[in-house]
């Protein structure tokens, strides 16, 4: 082969972390009928984003600010931090990948949860770190088994989902403090809160900014159904965020993205509105779960994770679900994949789905 | 410092390739009168897309299609390729970056020329390259010089822009296929051709998707106006463009960009108006050098370098200028920085240029 690639990237699996529903849409020749699984927010975006975004189009002939400089100041407001403790990029998916490249030297080790987010561990392989995966434990991600295996490894990078993805579990901010706390110099702990705006508030330590082992995250894609924007944030001391400024594209933002989640930020009144939708439908969920005598998790995401008692059952259930056009995922690995992921949708989605849902659950194999 | 950043990451400098227009006006405290510096469209995008984009921001709750699938197909339709031959990305920096990720181990050399495109720099720099630039030749970058340099230097990769930026100037199809026909197996050579719809026809070679050695680079950035949009696409060998796919980050680039630009592409007549504004433009810029006896150098691309004879006289026009609340850039390194860069701009941006232009050139130290 004359291409001269990187033994590692020659080596890389051409394998991704995600199939989208476009693709699955054109392999089935049909289009999903509900779009329930991707955590993608049903309630669509703020009406004064809507409006800024349609101004901010006039100006698409001009590179976004690189410095992201008036969306940082308003988040860096909102929380009550500095500026520089703030770095804006195109989606946590990139943040994850410039967090690893940052800190992780082939063969180093990065310790994660069996069975979170797939796009860590597409970045962990992709900079050439050994994953180290602990299980769940009671369906959470495990904050003791977390920092044990740092302790085993020495791994410069932990990731910690709260609230989690794919399980929807959190644990409370006395516990999130106590995983900080604990980690030691030389390492650095993603703490993902993507979720954060569904989770009780009690599930949120306060922000520190003076404390260089954790480097938080969060996003315009789900409760302010920006997904398809590509708007995202870290928060972190100002040492991590310089970090991350000398090696990020700086021009990575769209400029109509960035008006858009600057509006959405002043827009209270729809994020509660969104807030209120989403435990409507997860409540829902968990009704619908309650009438047939599944469990289903509490959540603190957009999503509820319900127990079909075992993988074959969840997985017949995924593909009788997808044969009636229905777009849902399900954790990837044991023992989270006896449980379905299923998205808070629109109220036609949540028909649609419990439809099939129920017609299809008694033709399921018995656990 | 307890922050486990990679040796790399430490040392790496926190400046940053280019200072935006955005951040100058906050250190000035004023905006600028004309926006002519970054090479960026002075005619907006295409009525197609911004109508495409205005509907595409309904489902901006949703990711994007991470396959880029319907772009792909259109963009491989057009160029009489596969549809494997095309990666699309959220801008070329973005594309620069993964093309060094993919072949370079820290220390390998990297050629390019010196003062070309210095996000190529910053990338090289941030995964440990080792930069190896060759001069301009006659104000062009140097096939030749290029092609030594890689064979003394083994490296695996090389940067080329045809047109070139910063000086506007370009190579014939003949001279650009010899220099692809002559890199050697184990070498990658990007031919980055961000300007190529405003370059004559012939400066551009066909397209060989059977060569593995040279990988394209084109945007929707500069003719179609879509800076702020974020999308590029890279053209290559199959198995190129499988290395791209194995570490881009999936979901990179926003669903309403995805929709401007596959709307831009079929907007032939759009295109067509921009190209000759754009020809308008450089001709009004070449006059004004000309009533004043300097030397301005052939145009591919929507820029005009002007030669003002010294580094002394083109820094001191630059600062005026921006005195003037004129955003411009010149080149950064001798001997391209005796010129002035001057971007084409709205008739109305010409006008300020030029009376700022005429009233500071008396003013200059003589050469």
């Amino acid at each position: 082969m004359p291409i001269p690639f990187t033994p590692l990237v020659a080596r890389l699996p051409a394998a991704i972390p995600f199939v989208g529903p476009e693709t699955l849409e054109r392999q089935r020749g049909r289009v999903f009928r509900a779009r329930i699984g991707a955590n993608e927010s049903a309630f669509g975006i703020s009406p004064r984003a809507l409006e800024a975004m349609r101004t901010a189009l006039a100006e698409l002939s001009w590179y976004g600010d690189p410095e992201n400089h008036d969306l940082r100041t308003a988040l860096a407001g909102r929380l009550g931090i500095g500026i520089d403790s703030v770095c804006v990029d195109a989606g946590i998916d990139s943040l994850l990948g410039l967090c690893v490249r940052m800190t992780v030297e082939p063969g180093m080790a990065v310790v994660t949860s069996h069975g979170a987010y797939p796009t860590f561990n597409y970045h962990v392989a992709g900079f050439d770190g050994a994953l180290q995966a602990v299980p769940y434990r009671d369906d959470r991600e495990d904050p003791q088994a977390l920092l044990e295996r740092q302790r085993e490894t020495g791994a410069p990078l932990v990731y910690f989902a709260n609230p989690d993805n794919p399980m929807g579990t959190w644990h409370d901010a006395d516990t999130v403090r106590g995983l900080i706390d604990a980690v030691p110099d030389g390492c650095l702990l993603i703490l993902d809160e993507a979720y954060h705006e569904f989770a009780p508030a009690d599930a949120l330590p306060p922000i520190d900014t003076t404390n260089p082992r954790v480097v938080r995250m969060r996003t315009f894609s789900k409760a302010y159904g920006m997904a398809g924007a590509r708007v995202a944030y870290a928060i972190g001391h100002p040492e991590v965020i310089t970090g991350l400024n000398k090696i990020r594209n700086q021009f990575a933002v769209n400029r109509v993205a960035q008006a858009g989640a600057l509006a959405s930020l002043h827009d209270d009144s729809f994020l509660a509105q969104v807030r209120e939708a989403v435990r409507e439908g997860r409540d829902r969920i968990h009704a619908l779960a309650r009438r047939h005598d599944l469990p289903s998790l509490p959540s603190a995401t957009n999503f509820v994770a319900v127990d079909l008692g075992s993988t074959q059952r969840a997985q017949a259930m995924l593909q009788a679900l997808a044969q009636a056009d229905i777009f849902i995922r399900m954790p990837g690995v044991a023992p989270l994949n006896r449980c379905l992921r299923v998205g808070v949708g629109t109220p036609r989605e949540h028909a649609i789905f419990e439809s099939a849902f129920e017609r299809i659950l008694p033709t399921l194999p018995s656990r």
